[in-house]
């Protein structure tokens, strides 16, 4: 029987084989629910580069109205790119037909963490039914990997990881309630239910967002199955 | 106001500042609640030395009678050492006025990580309230850091973090409550309460401890508040 198991913190990856497995990459704040939304919308795919000057670079391999940069530092559109990571900034209008080269603080670098994975796909609220039909049908190990923020741990991810164990619970893994981190995670879930814009507004990430005036983009990110597609990350590029 | 935070791996440190910091180790199964019970009976103290080779070397520093090496490898009493890493080995009679060079699989290897600090104590369930009470009185920031196991997220050192947030409810720090780790382990003490047996029982490394034979163990550090001493780790020696 298969394991599916949860990893708060992409450094847990360290002491793990990802060879084989399929990898659930959870950035709830931002970058999952912004990649989910603009393949939605048309766009071709992510390039996901962990620096913006090499994402600059990157950008340079592309006709110019191809290719979009995107990304943040600290929650806020990096100097010189055309986007930010809003998903909302990520309409039909602005992506379709268009490459992202993508840079982020958290999902980005698990992205870069994970790249050994057998596959490679991408979680959020948004997806979150898309994502786990992706799982039941799986025929091996899987590992959902929350981005966290800067290294720590992050309850919208964590919790976010629970709804998936929860909703795989009828699916038959090896002892899967038994692992510590399923079990917190569900406990999560068990806390905050589908209300997750709550979630959203009780996490320190969602409490900065808020802050820098990003409420709106709680809401959207709080939308459960709103979209019912799976990225999968393979070659260097996200896409559907 | 004083910052009061829980890292649930170590490896979270990272990226963490640690100088002028109150860091409380906890490694429930088994390392913290050996090293307490230890010091207990009369120990002089524990020197954590991450290798077994180089423990043995340490240990011949000292006069034979008043050495003891102490620690585990797979949870198992490492080859050549006097004790394993079971509290219940360190008897008075074993212990007493004796140096413990000790060598453990995570407790060690978060010692070695957090080494920066201002002040490092060590916390178990056998000895929550006197850490508690150190807490109170502390003037400065705190990082509870879970030792976890193998770099991973480990449910009975979160849940004792918990319960030393619980425990510290009502005295002022600066928005504790609000953070993410911190929410996630007052849950986990919330659903386990003071049954720290289930809650051993629950855990995979409690389960796995069980079936080595070990289960005695788990009643033993599943003592609340057994002891009233708080160790401190400086200079490189573990003692009270």
């Amino acid at each position: 029987m298969n394991n599916l198991e949860t990893l708060f913190i992409p450094e847990e990856i360290k002491n793990k084989e990802l060879a084989g497995k399929l990898v659930v990459v959870i950035d709830v704040l931002r970058a999952s629910s912004t990649i989910v939304t603009a393949l939605v919308n048309g766009c071709n795919g992510f390039i996901p580069i962990l620096s913006p000057e090499l994402a600059k670079e990157e950008a340079q391999q592309f006709e110019k109205e191809r290719v979009l940069l995107g990304g943040e530092r600290e929650g806020k559109k990096i100097e010189g790119f055309d986007l930010g990571n809003s998903p909302r900034e990520y309409k039909r209008e602005v992506v379709k037909d268009k490459t992202i080269i993508f840079s982020t603080t958290n999902g980005v670098k698990t992205l870069e963490m994970v790249k050994d994975a057998h596959r490679i796909i991408i979680g959020s609220f948004l997806n979150l039914q898309a994502v786990c039909n992706y799982c039941t049908n799986y025929q091996g190990d899987i590992s959902i990997i929350c981005s966290g923020k800067e290294g720590q741990f992050s309850l919208e991810d964590a919790a976010c990881a629970g709804m998936i164990i929860h909703s795989l619970r009828d699916v038959s893994f090896s002892g899967h309630k038994e692992i510590d981190a399923n079990l917190t995670a569900q406990l999560l879930y068990e806390k905050f239910g589908n209300n997750i814009l709550k979630l959203l507004r009780k996490s320190q990430h969602g409490r900065y967002l808020e802050s820098i005036g990003l409420d709106e983009d709680l809401k959207f990110c709080s939308q459960l199955d709103f979209f019912d597609i799976v990225p999968i990350f393979r070659d260097g590029i996200i896409s559907i």
